[in-house]
């Protein structure tokens, strides 16, 4: 089993007090914390080893384009990619979801041509394909979840039609913790002849992900969520469908020659990152990779395991609590609301004044929250790093919550 | 005066050794190193102050927020800019650039409608240009800099013709320094109805800024060459501009409202800016102009000024020293080659041996190498925290260079 209180001390932020109490910090689907060693990775190449990378033949130029370089293989270590050449750096999932839409699907799919996509999407994944349709007539087909959160697979694969072109899909449901299983629905669109894309953006965070088990063609992920930098991210493309991408972003580093008549491109994945990239940010979400793969994505599943069947238990304890999706497998993401008058926003205020830090909105997903009949939820999202104890916590203070607007 | 030196020990990474000899940072226009002020305010970021932005209610959620939206009123003191609405951030002038390409001209511009740009532009600032060529027959009208690097501005202007939807166009050429009269070209190109894009990527490290005395319409400037962080960047869109813009990425943050049918959108600037952003690296952005403007701005330009006019001089000495770009008031960058076989690429390996950090190559500027009939070059680029002693070094090696291969 993991040991999450040598865990714990490796991030720093966790030690905190917030209102006079210790941090429960509960909000990892938005955003997980940093440990130490990715800190440090950040500190050192801005204070020893900095300089653009790429086109430099000079010392730091060269230190820095080998450590920004070798993330590349440590992501395709990742996602388990048959070559690291399938990776693209960008500063997210909302960027990488982006450029598959501009790069792959703009030039390609005609009015009328399909996407589908599950209700769970966030926005990420739902907004560049609004765009497709406002702009080019594209149709958006959406498949259902049932009531406790569950997406069948057979309902995807019988939702593609003779004009679908794309599905797009979440592993993981950032407002009900649905784990989807997108190994079946890739098989099944293969066999249709469908690409898919799958948003990695909390899949990758909470269970080993191997993109070729999967057979997805493009699989999106967040380092920010990684417990790596804000800015940092990347997306594995399988090497056929590089091949039907043109560029996205135009400038440096992806060219091959500019004259004043025409342009010709480097070879992905060069090809699809433009300009000075995030070099420090792409440095530390590597480090925090292979942090999560030094720990073993297996323990820290298991250990998350542990933490959703207690929160699981206990919530299930307040009868005054809704609790959104409750799929079995599902992942350690609990959204509710309380029963009465109160707001998600005001409970969420008063939980951070015991210290517990929860998210509270539509967690970009609206089409999902109309499906399942709610405006604003509470959502509290665990990591690696949180305990049972913090389970209690969470409790004990909607308890207090309870009895304040009760 | 500037005091060099104690600027100087703000920067960790200056007081590093390179092969043996102190590092003689010249690889500026590439991107600056960072002060410690900033590579602290990343650490505290993660450390201590770390969570998502925007939809969170916790206390760290407001306290990142509360940070990172305070860069947009930073970055618009930095330029002068008549609101901090007029700010979008951006991951640096490559994706700001290309924001304006897709959201702005290619809903607009039509086939035969043209694009007057410099031949000194960055490839940043020209292959999203290539792209509306390619891709809806748009057409590139290129104005020539003369001998000396010198662009004049009614050039620019007598460019402009009666289908010209847009004049895009360098502060400062990456390569010569040359230093172009923007607000000359804005002044007569409104007379003209035809609004400018302004490449500030270079212009915004080494002079004041003041958009509104420019009278420009896009300013876009990016934070690594700023002494900020890796992916970090802003730009500025006037007001109405923005009217006329449609999003650009789609995800959360930047819609209003998002249904199974339809997609409304948030009012600018948070429609130009869609997912979790780049936080804590515009947290450092902030950092770094703020330390820019302590200083003044003015101080640093006559700062370097006096590395110029040395570098001019110094390099002049050396006759089998080809400088390219001789401009009255060009900026401290200098790009060369040596007379003889020697490949910029060795040059610049040979000086790295001496701790000299230059770059060679082509500097994203193909258009303008061919232009002034070169192929690969070195260029040493300087900054602020340069001194005239560095300017000796680089001589120095140069001159054992010039020993090696002569």
């Amino acid at each position: 089993m993991l040991d999450v209180e040598r865990l714990r001390a490796d991030f720093p932020i966790l030690s905190r007090q917030v209102n006079g109490r210790p941090l429960v910090y509960l909000d990892n689907g938005a955003s997980a914390q940093k440990p130490q060693c990715v800190i440090d990775a950040i500190t050192t190449a801005y204070s020893h080893e900095y300089a653009n990378v790429h086109r430099g033949l000079h010392t730091l130029s060269t230190i820095a384009t080998e450590k920004y370089e070798a993330v590349r293989g440590i992501v395709a270590r990742f996602l388990n990619a048959a070559s690291e050449d399938e990776i693209v750096f960008t500063s997210g999932t909302t960027e990488g979801i982006n450029l598959i839409s501009y790069a792959w699907a703009a030039p390609r799919l005609q009015a009328g041509d399909e996407i589908v996509l599950s209700i769970m999407e966030h926005h990420a994944n739902i907004v560049p394909w609004h765009f497709l349709r406002e702009r080019q007539g594209v149709v958006l087909k959406w498949v259902e979840c049932d009531a406790n959160g569950d997406l069948d697979p057979q309902a995807v694969l019988d939702a593609i039609g003779p004009r679908t072109k794309l599905v797009a899909v979440t592993q993981m449901s950032n407002v009900l913790g649905t784990v989807v299983d997108v190994a079946a629905i890739c098989r099944g669109a293969r066999e249709k002849g469908v690409p898919v894309m799958v948003d990695g953006s909390q899949g990758a965070v909470h269970m080993p992900v191997d993109v070729q088990a999967i057979g997805c063609d493009f699989y999106a992920i967040t380092g920010h969520k990684l417990y790596g930098p804000s800015g940092s991210g990347a997306i594995y493309i399988r090497r056929d469908r590089m091949d039907e991408m043109r560029p996205f972003l135009g400038g440096g580093d992806m060219i091959r020659e500019v004259t004043r008549e025409a342009v010709s491109y480097a070879e992905p994945p060069m090809r699809f990152e433009a300009g000075t990239p995030g070099i420090v940010q792409q440095i530390g979400m590597g480090v925090a990779l292979e942090y999560l793969m030094d720990i073993g994505m297996d323990r820290i599943a298991a250990h998350e395991r542990v933490l959703r069947d207690y929160a699981r238990d206990r919530l299930a304890g307040l009868n005054w609590l809704n609790v959104q999706g409750n799929s079995a497998g599902k992942g350690a993401i609990f959204s509710f609301t309380l029963s009465g008058a109160a707001h998600a926003h005001d409970i969420s205020t008063v939980l951070d004044k015991k210290g517990v830090a929860v998210r509270a909105g539509t967690h970009c997903a609206m089409p999902l929250m109309s499906h399942m009949g709610v405006g604003a939820t509470c959502r509290a999202s665990f990591a690696m790093y949180n305990t049972t104890a913090e389970v209690d916590a969470l409790v004990e203070a909607l308890e207090f919550c309870h009895d304040l607007f009760g």
